[in-house]
C-alpha cells in the first residue's frame, strides 16, 4: 500500500496521515503540501514530505509516482480564500484537482482516490434537510470548484482511469486554529473557552449548523475509502452525515465539558456578514446513502467536544507552555 | 451590438448567425470556429470569420475583442466524440469554455453570454420527466464537461464577470448532416426519406426522445438571451422544454409530410449499443422555469418536419443537384 495525501500538512491531512501510519501494510506515505512540517508523522521512515504547487503538473506527478495505490486529495483553498482570490481558487481547487486526477490516470494500475468535497456545493433554496437527491446550486466559487471536481471524479471513475469517491464534508470541529472559512467561528467558540481564553460569537444563538468531529470524519473517510466501488455505483459523490447543533447547544456543551466559567467566556458579537452567509447554509443533513454504507454522524455535541479534549487539547496545552 | 459566436460554422451557430444578421443594431459579428465557410453569412460586411483553436487562449481572446457585448458559446465536441477522445473533449469542452469565460471576464463591460449546454448533463436513475430540480448525474464525459461549464457560467455571473445563461438543449432535429452524437439517427430517419433516400433506424419504435426543431431552438436562444438577468437569478442554467416523440410517431409523421412512400424508406435495423444509450436518456421534459420565461416546445412532430421542409430542404436539394 503506497499512499499520497495532498494537503498533507493540513488540519485533516496530517491527522489522516497519523491514522494511516498505524497500518502495518502501509509501505510508503507521500505528504504533498505547500510546506513541510517537523513532527512525529514526519519522523516515520515511511513518510516522504514533498513541497510543491498543486497547480503545477510536474509537482503533482512527483507526489503521485508509479506504484501509488491510493490518493487522498484534500489540498484546497477554502471558501473565504477562494472568494477573495478567484484566480487562486480556480488554480488550486480546479486546476489542482485536474492535475491530481491526470496524475492518477497515468498510473499503470488505476488507484483508489478519495476527494474531499464540501457541503458548500449546496446553496440557493434548500429543503429543511439536504439529502442525496438535493441538486447542487453552489453560491461560492469554492463550492462551484468542488462541484466541478466531483463531476470529474465520477467521470474519471466511469472511464476506469481511477476508482474515486468524493465526500461532501460538513463543518468539521474543533479546529485547533482559525482558518479562512466563514464557519471558523464554530471551532473558535468551542475551542477558546476550553483553553481559558475569551471567544466572540458572530451569529445568533438559534443559528444551526451540521457539524462533525475530526475523529468521526477520519472514520468516515476510512470507511468510504475501504468500501467496494459497487457500493457507490456510477455516481461517486457521497453526502456525509452530520449532527445539527444550534449555537445555543454549543455554548451549553462548553459549560458541561469545561465548566460554567468556560461558557461565560463566550460573548455574543453579532456580525451581519457572517450571519448572512450562515443563513444560506443547510441546517440539516439526511445522508441515507452514507448511512447505508455504515457512515454515521457523531452522537452528540458533548461527544464531539470530548474527542477534542482527548485528541487535541493535550498537544495544544504543551504548545502553549 | 458586437457579437461573437463560437462554433460559428456549426449547424446551430451558422443558423443563429443568419438570424442575428437580420438585426439592424448588429454592428459586428465574429464567427469563431476551426474552419471558415464561404456562404451568404460570410458575405455580410459585418461578419468576420476567425479560424482557431478554442483551447488556445490567444485565439479565443482574438475572437472576443474589447467592445464585445454578447457571446454565444456553442463550440463543442459532441457526445460520442468526447467519449472516443477523452483528452479532446476536456480540451474543447472544459478548457475551451474556461477560455471563453476568461476572455469575457477581461472585457471592461461584462458581456452577456449564452452557453449551449445539453440534456446530457442528466443521467442515472431518472424520474419519468426531468424537471428544474432533477439533480445532474452525467453518464458521459460530454455531459460531465457541460455540467462543469454550467457551474462556471453561474459562478462567473455571480461574481459579476459576465451575465451568463446556460441552456440545456434537447436533441435538435432535423440536422442536414449526420454528426458524432448517438442521437444522430433521429435526424437521419426524418431527413433521408424526405430526400428520397433510404434510412436505417437503430432503435425500437417505442423509444421516446425529447426533440426540438432548430427553428424553435433559435427562438428559445434569442428569448433566453434577451431575458433580464433577474429572470434567472443566481442559478444560470435553464432546462429547455422539448416535445417527447416516439420513433413510431416520427415514422408516421414522415408518412404524413413526405407520403407513404417516404415512410417506407425507413428500415428497422436494431443496434443494441445505440438502444442502450437511448434507454438511459430522459424520455420527457417538464421545463416550468423556461415556460414561465416564454420558452415553449414545438407544438407537434409535424410542425418540426414542416419547418425542416421550409428552412432546410430547398438548400439541400440545390446542393444535391
Amino acid at each position: 500500500m503506497r499512499i499520497a495525501i495532498t494537503g498533507g500538512s493540513g488540519f485533516i491531512g496530517r491527522r489522516l496521515a497519523a491514522r494511516l501510519l498505524r497500518k502495518a501494510e502501509l509501505e510508503k506515505l507521500v505528504l504533498f503540501d505547500v510546506r513541510s512540517l517537523d513532527d512525529a508523522v514526519a519522523a516515520d521512515p515511511r513518510v516522504e514530505q514533498i513541497s510543491g504547487d498543486i497547480a503545477n503538473r510536474v509537482d503533482v506527478d512527483a507526489a503521485i509516482p508509479e506504484g501509488t495505490t491510493d490518493v487522498f486529495h484534500l489540498g484546497a483553498v477554502v471558501s473565504a480564500g477562494a472568494e477573495a482570490d478567484f484566480d487562486l481558487g480556480m488554480r488550486v481547487n480546479l486546476d489542482g484537482t485536474r492535475n491530481v486526477l491526470e496524475a492518477c490516470r497515468r498510473l499503470s494500475k488505476p488507484p483508489r482516490v478519495v476527494f474531499g468535497s464540501s457541503e458548500a456545493v449546496y446553496g440557493g433554496e434548500l429543503p429543511p434537510a439536504i439529502d442525496d437527491a438535493t441538486p447542487l446550486y453552489p453560491q461560492t466559487s469554492y463550492g462551484a470548484q468542488k462541484a466541478c471536481g466531483e463531476l470529474l471524479v465520477s467521470d474519471y471513475s466511469r472511464k476506469g482511469f481511477l476508482d474515486g469517491r468524493a465526500l461532501r464534508f460538513p463543518t468539521i470541529v474543533v479546529r485547533p486554529e482559525p482558518n479562512l472559512a466563514a464557519s471558523t467561528f464554530a471551532s473558535t467558540i468551542l475551542r477558546e473557552p476550553l483553553l481559558g481564553h475569551p471567544a466572540l460569537c458572530p451569529v445568533r444563538e438559534d443559528s444551526v449548523m451540521p457539524l462533525m468531529s475530526v475523529r468521526r470524519l477520519l472514520g468516515c473517510i476510512e470507511l468510504a475509502w475501504e468500501a467496494p466501488a459497487q457500493a457507490l455505483g456510477t455516481h461517486r459523490s457521497l453526502l456525509l452525515p452530520a449532527l445539527s447543533v444550534s449555537v445555543r447547544e454549543m455554548i451549553a456543551a462548553v459549560g458541561r465539558i469545561g465548566g460554567e466559567e468556560a461558557a461565560k467566556r463566550i460573548a455574543m458579537r453579532p456580525d451581519p456578514a457572517i450571519q448572512r452567509i450562515v443563513d444560506t447554509w443547510p441546517r440539516a443533513v439526511k445522508a441515507e446513502r452514507a448511512e447505508r454504507m455504515g457512515l454515521h454522524a457523531d452522537s452528540s455535541i458533548d461527544s464531539i467536544l470530548e474527542s477534542f479534549v482527548e485528541d487535541e487539547l493535550p498537544k495544544m496545552r504543551t504548545a502553549e507552555v
